[in-house]
């Protein structure tokens, strides 16, 4: 299997729909229409078009979730776990991923031109949340004539639109599997995405939003950034890595330049986060995370779950502390009361939240055997797949 | 002692006093003077001049540590501990507490008036250490005619100029208390601070620092008291403060102005900390915390607390994850080895770091017995005292 993961997926294209010409109705009571999607497959569509996985991505993560495109230099954010005989091995199954409604690769977005006016919508546009980014993804699948998903799965963000999903289209959803992510945004979490926020609306050249065709809010997103950037790390995994070392000088320097290698860094996935995203979609993105309360609409957690079919994976971090593995757990303790099949792992790694990412040698082994059993149960007793 | 303590010590007042008129020479090789220090007592000294405590104040304190100044809507920011009857007794002890060189609350730091120029130092100010302030303490006791002190003690920054204390002058320390404080701070916290001072850089009204006279930096100073204030509690003291609770609204306002009681309270922490403090202080006080390093110049931590004397006392907080239990036991492990008298408490509290300005009522019992012990200790056999 390692010998194909050397060749991967090679060149991948993003492709795009418009979609939702009639309006796509939110939950913020606003309408929005039409949509693009942009979205990438990997794989082959079985005949059965039952061998589909949908991955949904993180923050600032889009629909480029693996394989490369002409000249970049890096592969798609989830290149290690996507690809023929990966974890999600495009051998057997056809992957999908979109980018999310709000956001800036490719999707309908504040950076969007806003056919109404001809300009960028900036904040005109509607507020959205993870609810509706799922039901545009529905409408994605709809165009597609995909009618039910074999998994969906996304880590962070990605996995709260998978726990969105079987909640809100349970008959379209024959498993999940949710890496580090809670099913609603802890004061914690909302104080974290508030600090960016007001980080970014802070810099003057952010102009309330108006700022496509200038420079934009550069420094207030590289704050932005750098906040978020701690919260995806450990500490023992920053000790590891550069612990007090200095960067570029043999003594502390006694000025405000740069004196430690964390500092650099830091600055450095500042910077280019400002070249690769917008300021924007961070607001709105960031807002939809916040927003999230899978419990809305239902007395508790457990009978949100009444309604979602077939297993969950849960698959937590043990350094992981923006989304813990006490999150992971309660949504696995919530499943189960509600009569469901809720596995949970916690891997143990010092590389924080952002282990869903790195850490792909010890995700493989859970996520294969868990999409084997669901295929297989789905190619032999269809039926019977879709009852708990 | 309950009933006492709704006396308090009443009103109190700064003092200051200017020293260094030849100038302190500080790490950074440049000398500093003359410098004024601002300073608070409460008690009286004792006739032997052998019951004072030295209080140091973490990194948005000053001198006025309890009681209350005329006007003021809030006593000192350590009242809960100081006073009569109180953890550091005051019909007992003689308590002073100065503010530290770099900030700005008296003493001398980069808003203050450079006397060669007559205009605020602003970045001209030198970068200076934990050690620096320390050196400079010892001058204000010299000063005070105070030979030795009882104990020194701080939470926070505090607690790292105390350790500092027993390092750097072990025959003038009788005995130490350390709360929630780190030998050496970790990536994490420097990355933590480091996003504060790009906050604080990145708005142009800081002006490269040169901004009295102006309203300064305030987006900047709030975005970097927001994130810090985040690390000083916990996420479940979050969870029990506010929840998802909104604030003044009934709904998700789908909008960027503010939904949850977090941000609410975020955004007023901010807001009331520019009202209060300097930003060129906090990225110099910053700087100071992530320069800090007991280790340095000694092989070992071990071996740095060779030179100290006298018990330590050192309090940790089970949900701060800023200054975690973890480091703080990390410092009563190399005094022991080093042949030290170290006791450990770890106090259960959801308060998160704030816990060392909060939770009165479960150090109080730590400090006073440890105290009595030290005080009866140095009364009764004084030479004895003062050997391990």
């Amino acid at each position: 299997m390692r010998e194909k993961k050397t060749d991967g997926l090679g060149f991948v294209e993003t492709q795009s729909v418009v979609l939702c010409h009639e309006g796509l109705p939110l939950d913020s009571g606003e309408t929005l229409g039409p949509i693009t999607v942009a979205y990438e497959t990997y794989g082959t569509l079985s005949e059965k078009r039952d061998n589909v996985i949908l991955v949904c991505h993180a923050l600032s993560g889009g629909a480029h979730a693996a394989g490369w495109h002409e000249g970049a230099r890096k592969p798609g954010w989830w290149d290690c776990m996507i690809g023929p005989g990966k974890g999600f091995d495009t051998d057997k199954y056809f992957v999908l991923c979109s980018n999310n409604l709000g956001g800036c690769y490719g999707t309908t977005g504040p950076s969007s031109i806003d056919p109404a006016t001809g300009k960028p919508y900036g904040l005109s546009f509607p507020v959205v949340t993870i609810r509706d980014m799922v039901n545009l993804q529905a409408r994605l699948l709809d165009h597609l004539e995909i009618p039910s998903v074999l998994t969906v799965t996304g880590g962070s963000m990605g996995g709260m639109l998978a726990l969105q999903w079987g909640v809100a289209y349970p008959e379209r959803v024959r498993s999940t599997i949710v890496i580090a992510a809670s099913h609603e945004h802890s004061p914690q979490q909302i104080a974290f995405n508030e600090v960016a926020r007001q980080a970014i609306m802070a810099d003057p050249a952010w102009n309330h939003g108006d700022y496509y065709g200038t420079e934009g809010p550069r420094l207030g997103l590289g704050v932005a950034r750098m906040v978020g950037h701690i919260t995806y790390l450990s500490d023992s995994g920053m000790q590891r890595k550069f612990g007090r070392r200095l960067q570029d000088r043999e003594r502390y320097g006694y000025d405000f330049s740069q004196d430690f290698e964390v500092e650099s860094y830091l600055r450095h996935q500042g910077q280019s986060f400002v070249e690769r995203f917008d300021a924007n979609s961070l607001l709105y993105l960031s807002k939809a995370l916040d927003y999230f309360d899978l419990t809305q609409g239902f007395p508790s957690l457990t009978e949100a779950f009444e309604r979602a079919r077939g297993p969950y994976l849960l698959i937590a971090f043990s350094s992981d502390w923006l989304y813990a593995p006490e999150q992971v757990k309660t949504i696995a303790k919530a499943i189960r009361r509600a009569g469901g099949d809720a596995t949970y792992y916690e891997i143990s790694s010092d590389y924080g939240h952002d282990a869903f990412l790195l850490d792909y040698a010890r995700q493989e082994p859970l996520v294969r055997p868990f999409l084997a059993r669901v295929y297989e149960a789905a190619e032999g007793k269809h039926a019977g797949a879709n009852a708990q």
